[in-house]
């Protein structure tokens, strides 16, 4: 049967999951706060599970907590069409950023459902686990298991800032499945986002292609020094490793600066230290930082930058430095058939579009080194995200969800690995 | 009765109680980790309390928790000739910083006892809570509270990084006294310290009299900004509390370099910011940092130059900048009176001695600005102190606890005011 290039989803019924999602775990008005592994997580895991097997859905959860949920279809040897996001959020984040992805899994299948539709390979949704990376750094560390990147044994050993551990809050809220953290083969992987940045926003757009990810480098890092007194203590002989990271995270936002007209970015996001008390200099600090640009070549210009300040902030300060982790992101990482694919899918649903430049990091780009992936963007006000105004209408979130249904529905239609035969 | 010349401390006794101190609240191998209103405080102020009332001491608390333990002369209703310091410490601090000056009173009084020695007026010993601000910023809030310099239900108010109230601590700990935080009239303060910097130990001198304390300026400051993905946000748009907060630091450890070479000192000593994770930039952030300087002109500028620099950071941050506390100390605090009679008592006995500017906040401080006021300082190893190598030999201790209880009996038993009559 062939899926109908006019079906369309049911937008209050999706928009009423993105409502009560924004309930689980609100934060600032209008925003979430609904940190990986935390109670609210679990309850939002709870109603999402619930809404799958409602839509008669198998759930699969694997070691690191993220959520399989599987629509069958007539092939079902066949692996998988991939389909989602993330449902935890940043400190102050807003309702959209991941959820959308995941709910519109969701409303594609309900949809599917009334139409009686069965597609040729299988659909699964997923929600990644712990995509923010805000209380468990680094981010994406579930899809980065997925793909090996890194070891399930080491996210699981992962502590958040109050030194709890990602494998103990894993079990406590109940979502530490049998499914092995790293995955089987999959189809391919599409994932519907806001924009998190203000192109389509300002251009009014109805859709982003996304093509292309801005490359991206981050690096934790540790800086040891020595308590001190400091009354008496004289400069020549301090060592306060609250000084040198203070001085890493000044000169990344240099670099920021230095790049910023051609549009690279540069961000201090953490800095913790110890004792850190008023009257005592510090022992031991970490920072955390990034550094961002849409040309690969320049990026590695601010990585190396960036990598120069850390020794050179930590010698100003008389203490030592030390990278305990760092990873690179980006490039033209998504599958050209897929993006030809949604480009002329959107043409013919007679949308307003253009390709794009992913600015956030995604579970996709992980995804991308495994199977064909590809994003689709939606406006967002003003650009902004992880922050509680972070906002958009339900209008606009239409084309999007829409798009992505079409392009789902003919790759898991098609067994040849071409979507659009 | 005229208190001899000749008496002497007993040592062994003395360096017995720093000894059972250093296993209260232990901390790094031979330092104490003993915070402000713990369970390792509370355990130690129990024990000095046993230890006072075996001396016959009668004790009094106030309602900040300090401890004053009183030991009757012949004429009780003089004000009392004070002696103490703090039993708190840094979070890596040592075993000596503030415990040699309350157990240097408990060994006077030990003695006096022996020796059947009845002063004049009565001597009272003093545990002033919290001096070291470690936990509860400011320093000194107790001795601070009686003198006027704060008011006691604001002191109770203070939060500690857990948001703990400093009241709420003190009740539970049991130390939540009936005695005005404000305090009446005192005839003289004495404090023995270890001195907190190299000289005494790098001329083998035996005891420094203090005579001046190096001008010092701490604020303690706020900065706002906004959360933001630090993928999309350009740099012109960021308001990143953490990166102005970090400029603040470095802006602060620049002017001490400036102002090394007279001995100048600027330190950054505190940072938090929220939400402070990887992958958004901070909404909030607060510091703590202090400038201090022999010269107080010249700590004048430095301490300018630090609230320029204050909304300078701010500013190429695009965030504000509020100064939450600030508070100068230092100057030429103690009595010259006191000084010259201590002068006269260390040549007396022989010790080799000098003048001494301290650069350490003391309780001494707050207490010079309501009666006349002294501090003797005792060598330790290479000035280090706030760090669990601190160091002394109970040798070195000697002739600074003698040199302290010669001249308070000395005042303790003289009624005019000058000590040496």
């Amino acid at each position: 049967m062939t899926f109908s290039k006019d079906a369309r989803a049911n937008l209050d019924r999706f928009w009423s999951t993105i409502e009560r999602s924004a309930e689980i775990g609100a934060g600032r008005p209008g925003g979430l706060s609904r940190l990986a592994l935390s109670a609210a997580d679990r309850e939002m895991r709870d109603q999402f599970v619930i809404w799958c097997r409602e839509a008669g859905l198998s759930i699969e959860v694997d070691e690191l907590g993220s959520i399989f949920a599987r629509r069958n279809g007539s092939f079902n040897e066949l692996p998988s069409v991939l389909v989602g996001s993330h449902l935890d959020t940043q400190a102050n984040g807003g309702r959209f950023d991941g959820i959308v992805g995941v709910m519109a899994g969701l409303e594609m299948v309900r949809r599917l459902n009334e139409l009686g539709h069965v597609t040729r390979r299988p659909i699964t949704i997923v929600n990644w686990t712990s995509e923010e990376g805000a209380r468990f750094a680094p981010v994406a560390v579930a899809s980065g298991a997925f793909v090996g990147q890194y070891d399930a044994e080491w996210v699981k050993g992962l502590t958040d800032e109050n030194g709890i551990r990602f494998g103990d809050e894993l079990a406590r809220i109940g979502y530490q499945g049998q499914r092995p953290a790293r995955g089987g083969p999959v189809d391919a992987y599409f994932e519907l986002h806001i924009e998190q940045g203000p192109v389509l926003d300002a251009e009014k757009r109805q859709v982003g292609i996304v093509h292309d990810a801005y490359s991206s480098h981050r690096m934790q890092v540790r800086f040891d020094g020595e308590t001190a007194h400091p009354g008496p203590t004289t400069m020549d002989r301090r060592r306060n490793a609250l000084i040198a990271a203070a001085r890493f995270l000044v000169a990344v936002d240099d670099i920021g600066w230095e790049f910023a007209a051609t549009d690279g970015k540069a961000s201090g996001s953490r800095l913790t230290a110890w004792p850190n008390m008023a009257g005592i200099l510090s022992e031991v600090a970490h920072a955390s930082a990034d550094v961002r640009h849409p040309n690969p070549d320049t990026l590695r210009l601010m990585a190396e930058k960036m990598r120069r300040a850390l020794y050179a902030s930590a010698a100003m300060a008389g203490c030592s430095a030390t990278v305990e982790h760092e990873a690179s992101w980006g490039g033209p990482l998504f599958d050209d058939t897929l993006v030809a694919g949604i480009v002329e899918r959107a043409k013919e649903m007679g949308y307003s579009w253009r390709l794009l430049a992913s600015q956030a990091a995604h579970d996709a780009y992980y995804m991308a080194a495994h199977c064909p992936s590809a994003m689709i963007f939606t406006p967002c006000k003003d650009g902004i995200s992880h922050h509680n105004t972070e906002s958009c209408e339900p209008e606009q979130l239409r084309p999007g969800l829409d798009l992505l249904i079409q392009v789902v529905v003919d790759r898991a239609d098609c067994l040849s690995g071409d979507m659009l035969t």
